[in-house]
Order: structure tokens, then sequence, then C-alpha cells
């Protein structure tokens, strides 16, 4: 059986006159887009003609929620109330789900953002927020999120389907973690090095870690970054790179 | 058969720290709540909340959509692109909807807020824009609005359901009008003529003009305000005497 | 000589549509307002007019920045970065004060906000930018906040006046801490003992303790709330009992 | 006596993680920018970078005050009450001076941005606003406009300084009007056409108007484009003329 793997990128983060990322030409290379839903990035408009470009392509959307923070474009922890959060994360769901249906698609899963996404590796209360928000919203949607998080365990626990993803330009602890953005050698740029490590990760489960030991990662999704120098040509090499080791790419799927 | 006529009123407009209208006494008064979405009022923890009271006491949620503009409580006309428009008004009906299936409900109508209500009397092109948004969303859903407006006249030739309203505390001109704010006498404070007024419209379709004529008023609801200085009293009131002249009081229904 | 105390109250934190406080009746009973700055509540009509009224009744006006929080009313810690948190308190500073400058005052001291004033108390970095910020401002503007906070200790530090406060309806640890508003007894609410302990600590320097210990507070201005219910009635017994034991209630003072 | 005249553009208008422009070549360019002031674009963090930079560089910062519509770019006309606009201004300038005060500059005058530019060259009553606005904030501060506008005869009117511009790429109609943007034409983009279009203007004061008709234009400043491709060509090809023809390009002067 050939492996499969699926490439996940964010999309949908302009916002008014500014405009952010190649929304287009990731939109050709992935197969799951975390779209925006308007509270870190992302009007309506924007949102709404992203929705309707990933449909037209087949490629899977997945609502990217994230703290109420334009300013901070969400990469900032909030302490919110969980029981707040959990109603801003419905409102987000429902917002980017509507927009997709009115052109004939729906948001297939949930991707926490940015420092959303980073506290809920921890951040129990937000984590389990998070989780009762998507359950309300609709207990047959995934969650896209970092193994071995709080948040995974939690949606486990809620008997959501988890879906685990590996960052194609990240260098790895031994334990399985992310080394630190603060370390030197946290973030690989070599295209070259990162395709040949995505196709190690999708043929055998396995990527070397930072001190040369080899890590299993079960990772369902590859997270390819979409606004920053460089990531379209990155992606190009990581799917080219996974096509040739024989791996079928394709977005997840849950058990029902 | 027994005259029928549904009571609407506003609903959720409080944000974050900041509270407006007695949104409980008004819940079980009225049979139609347009809850806001967001974007003149209501964060989501209230309209979660709103929508919750809502569904528990049987009473229909309309998404009430307005313009972007928290600061003017979505008073000002704004001459937004009508595309923009539309996606704002998907944006919105799909977070409150969303809200609303979370907690066992959905949204059932439309109502334009504010001054995009009454820009859409006659501004055909921000008309179409909300009809379209509808459509786009669910085209089984109706819209409320004023009687002879053109934001009507579209939504029936986009054939969306139409439910024209009265507003229980304004004069009309002979010709259906409302009477300007600008003017004396446009806004009615004494409880027992509205009230009267109101048992009038409902069983004869007629209401007194300004001028001392008689006017045919085709409402299948009557708009009372929550927010204002003795609003549950007033809504009262008007319930009391609806029921007092043998009208049903309930939301008002689309044939399918 | 006779004791000095200042009283002082959060004022302007009305936005746009949505009333908060009785800031007319307030205005007639401190003698320092923190006037918001438009991030966490006050638009800038309410701003001015607010201002206009200080000014008109001879109370000093302080700029009460606070995080970009709207949403939150500036409750929630926000892990703003420092050189962005010292941008955003120079701009709130400056706007309060062209708005204080256009009725003929002017902004004559800064006092944080909400989750910002709690953060500094302990976030040395946040501490110090608002520290920097004041000091880029005007460097000869004092700062209010709590004694023994990390804020004032870096405020004096960089020679700012620093203006300590207590709070009249918080109970006290016998280190001087405010005991956590999460265990019982920790807002007082009998206005009588509230009045005799600020009467007390205005005349003597101290207060009683939770555990009945006397403990001394060096305190130049008292905090009364002034949206929450009684906050009218409360502020008017503090300064009754101030003034009925000979203290005069006047705005602090800093050498030049 | 050498001619003299003023280059401006628009600065300061990336948020928070979006950019936009290239504020630093337009620096060397312009002799005068109008600065963004958190209303349409510009995060404080942003405006402060930006007002040092012109500090450093000896360019005189204008305060560019729009709509508070961050979503729109301030580009929609928003039908606020004059009261709300005159305090919105005082707000912004208020805020972009204590930026550029603590950076060693301040604000030297006032350029409305976008919809409310356009606005006040016919609408008397937000043009008036404006004029008392910025009255209250300084009397001595000058205003930039559109020649003929409402706006600067109101200003005039109000004895403020007032600035007169005329666009580099934009078509004029033999009454000197702006060609709308609707009309074909309406925009230049031929730089050699406009670089010898604006040495005639500084030299001769006037410019063929697109019937081929010369008119007679008395501007003190040229408005370039900061945001559009090609704008720092053009802001230079333009700047390149102005000095070949013996025309200085500094900031305009008030008699005081």
């Amino acid at each position: 059986m050939r492996p499969v793997i699926d490439l996940n990128c964010d999309l949908g983060e302009s916002y008014g006159h500014w405009r952010l990322g190649d929304d287009d030409a990731m939109l050709s290379l992935v197969t799951s887009v975390n779209i925006a839903c308007g509270f870190h990035a992302g009007d309506p408009t924007t949102l709404l003609a992203t929705a309707a470009a990933a449909i037209s392509r087949g490629v899977t959307i997945g609502a990217q929620v994230g703290y109420h923070d334009l300013r901070g474009f969400g990469r900032h922890f909030i302490d919110v109330d969980p029981a707040d959060l959990a109603a801003d994360v419905i409102y987000q769901i429902g917002a980017l789900d509507g927009l997709a249906r009115a052109r004939g698609g729906r948001v297939e899963y949930v991707k926490p953002h940015g420092a959303l996404y980073n506290a809920i590796v921890h951040h129990r209360e937000q984590a389990r927020a998070v989780v009762r928000a998507v359950r309300e919203y609709d207990a047959s949607l995934p969650v896209l999120g970092l193994p071995g998080s709080v948040f995974l365990a939690e949606a486990q626990e809620a008997e959501l389907c988890t879906v685990a993803e590996a960052f194609a330009d990240r260098a790895y602890n031994p334990d399985g973690s992310l080394v630190s953005r603060s370390l030197p050698g946290a973030v690989l740029t070599n295209p070259s090095v990162i395709a040949a490590r995505m196709a190690q990760l999708a043929t055998d489960r396995t990527l070397e870690a930072v001190d040369g030991s080899l890590l299993t990662v079960e990772a369902d999704s590859i997270c390819v970054h979409g606004d920053t120098p460089g990531a379209v040509d990155l992606a190009r090499v990581v799917r080219s790179s996974l096509t040739a080791n024989g791996v079928t790419v394709r977005s997840f799927r849950c058990a029902s």
C-alpha cells in the first residue's frame, strides 16, 4: 500500500486593502487549506473568494480559528475566559462555513492559529474550550494539531477525530517537540534537506532530530508555510519529493 | 379565522462589558427576535447565550445583519461595495447560525439593522447585495423589511419569502411611509394609543395616518423596540391588547 | 498640618451606543479621573465630553492606558511585545491629551488599566515598556500604581514621579498586597466600614489587614470604583468621612 | 526667484503583520509625508517608526486623518455625525502628534484621507467638522486639500493656513476638477509625461486639461502615490524633472 499524506497551509490571510501570501499558487500545491476566519486575519470578501477557489480546485477547507487580535495577527497569547473562547471559536467556524456553503463547499476540519495553537499545546482550559466548541458546532469535524499536545489529547477524549501534523521547515528535539524558534537552527531553510526529510516522514514515519537521533513521528499532514519568501517554491519541492518517493498526497480522512 | 401577527424585537445587542436592553424580559413577550451578529453589536458570548435563551423559550431567531460599525452601532450609512456587503452578510448569518445550531436551534430569517435597513429602502445595489447574500446562504430563509421597500421588492423578485413589518411606535404618512424622525409626532409614546393601533392593524389591516386618513397596512409582524426606556412595558401592553382583541401572536410562516 | 489625599476613579468608559457609569456624579466627588483612551473603552466623542466635564470642574485628568482589547474591556492579559506596548501607550496618551488640550486642559498623569495594571505589578518587561512610553511622551507626568509593584519601582528608577494608591473596597493581606478576588472577603461592601478605613488610612497611614494586624500603607490616592452598583454612594461616604476627619481631599502633587 | 513646490505622499499605512508601500524609499524623495493615524491604517508601532524615520530625514510630518474604517482602508464614505467626526479627527491628530513628539518631532499639518478627502470636497458639514477639529487642536496647523474644495474654503474662513495640492498622475477637466476615475484616461501612467506636466505646473502654474486647453493650477504641493506599482520610480522622475527645471523642492510654509 502506498503511503499517504496531506499537505496543509494557511490561506485567506489578507485583510481589506492589505494582501498576504500567494494564495493562488499555494492552492495548486497543497491538499488542505486552513482558511482564516476574520479574527486574526481575513475579511469576509477575501474569505469568500478563498473558499470559492479552494472548492473549485477540490482542496479541503479547514477553519483556522484564532484569538480576537487583528492588530497582532493572532500571534500574542490572550488570557481570554474559556467560555468566551469557546463562543469565539463557534462564531468563527460558523462564519467561514457559511461562506463556504454559499459557494457549494463546507468547512471540513478545524485548525487553531498562531498563539492559540501554541497555547493549547499546554493550556488545558483553553484547549478544552476549543474542543468543546468544535463538538458543539459539529462533532464530526476533525481537528488538526501538534502531536503530543494537550489539545489533541482533549480532542481524543471528546471523541473528535484528530489529525497530527509535522512542520516541513522546523527542527525537532529528540523527544519529538519542536526546537524553540529562539534557538539557532530551529527553522530549516534548505529546500533539498526539507524535501528529503518530508519524504522520509511520509514513507518511514521518521525524522532526524537535532542531535542526529532518529525520531518516530506519526503525522497525517505536513504544514508548509504560505506567507514567507520562497514559500511557494518550498511547497513545490516538498510535493515533488513526496510524489517522486511514491507518496500519495491527498487530504486526510477520518473513519466515520 | 383568527387574525395572526408576529411580534419582533432586537436582541443580543450587548458587547463585552457593555450591557444593553432587558433581553430576558423581551423574550417572554415577543415571538421573533432579531439577534445581532457581531458587526454592529453582540460579542459571541452574548450571542450564544441569547440564542440559547430564545431556543429554550421557543422564540424564532432572526439574523440582524448590519454594517461593520461597532463604534456607530450600525447607525451610519456606509457606502460599502455591494460585493463586500454581500460577503459581510453571509459571514454574519453564518456566524449566528453556527452559534444557534450549537444550542440546538437555527437562524430562521434575516432582518437588516439600522442604517442598512434604512439604506435599502431605496438603495438598489445594497438591497440586491443583501438579497443575493441571503439566497446564497439559504434560499429558504425569509427576510423581514419595510413594506414598499426596494429591499422587499428585490427579495420577491429573487423568490425569497418576504415578511413586511409595521412599527408599533411610529406615525405613518398617508402614503404608508414612516413620518421622518426629524418631524414632531414621528414617534408615538402613549402606550394605550399604540396598543389600540396595533390591535386595529392586526384585525383590520389598517392604521390611522398623521392626517387622520385610514391607511391599509399589510404587515405580518410588528416591531417593538427593546432598548428604550419603557420598552418592556410597551411590548407588554401591545401583546395584551392583541390577545384581548382575539389576535393570535405567533411567528410568521412562509409557504414552502 | 492637615492630612491630604487624592480620590481617583475611572471615567469615560462608555463606547458608542453603550453607556457605562454615572460619570457626572463621580466628577463631583473625586479629585482625579482616569479617563479611558479608546483601547479598552471610550470612543473619541465620549472622551472629549468627559475631558471637558473634568476640566470645567477642576478635576485632574489622567490617561487610563490599556491593552488593545475593546471586546474584553482590557481585562485579559495580552502577551504583547514590549515595543508594541510602548507605542500603544504613547498613542493613547497622545490621543487623550489632544482631546483634553482641545478643551483647554491636559493629561496630568498616567494610570494603567485592568489587566495591564495587574500584569505590571510583576511583569518587568511590560512595566518597563509603560515607563519608557510615559518618559518618552512627557517625563514630567506622574504615574499612578500599586505600592510595591514592579511598575512603580521601574518608574522611580526612571525618575518619574510615582503616586501610590489604595483601594477603598479591597481587603489587604498582612504584607500589604491585595487579597485575591477569588477569596471570600476580598471585596468590602459595607460603606461605613470602608469610610472608616479610608479615614484611618489618610490620617494614620494604616489599615487593618485581614488577619486583624495593623498595616502601614503609604498611599497618596484612594481608588473608588465608578461603574459598580452603589459606586456613587460609596464615593460620597468615603469623601464625607475624609472631610469629617479633617482630611483635605485634593489631587496629588509632585515635586518639580 | 526660483519656483518652489512641495512633494507629498502617504506613509505609515502598514497594519500589524500587513505591510504596504516602500516607506523608506519614498522618504528619500518627498518633502512632506501624510502619516496614517490608526483609523484607516497604521498601528502605533508602525506610526512611531515612520515618524522617527521622517524626523531623522528632515521630512515634514502631516496627520492623515480618516474615517474609522480599517476594513475599508478609509475608502468608503461614512455618514458619521459631524460632532463624532470632529472628535475622531482630534483623537487621531493627538495620537500621531504624541508619537512624533516622543521622537523629537511633531505633526506640522493635517491632510484628510481617502473617502473623507473626497467627501469634504462637497460635504459642508463634514468639512466644517474637520476644520473645527484642526482649529481646536492647534489653529496654527495648515491643512492640505483639493483646490476649490469646500474643505479649503471652510478652512480659509476659519483662518487656517491652507495648502492646495495637485495630483501627479491624474488628468484634469477644463474647469480644474479631476477627471473621474471611472472615465478612461483619468489616471496618467507615462512617467515622462507626468514629469513634464509637474515641471510645468511648478514653473508656470499651468497644466494641460483633457481637452487640450491650458489650465491655471495654483498648487503648493504635488501628491505622489506611495503604494502603487512603480510609485517609487514615478516619484523619482517627478523629483528629477522638478530639480532639472530649476524648481526648489521643499515643504510648504505658511505665513505666521
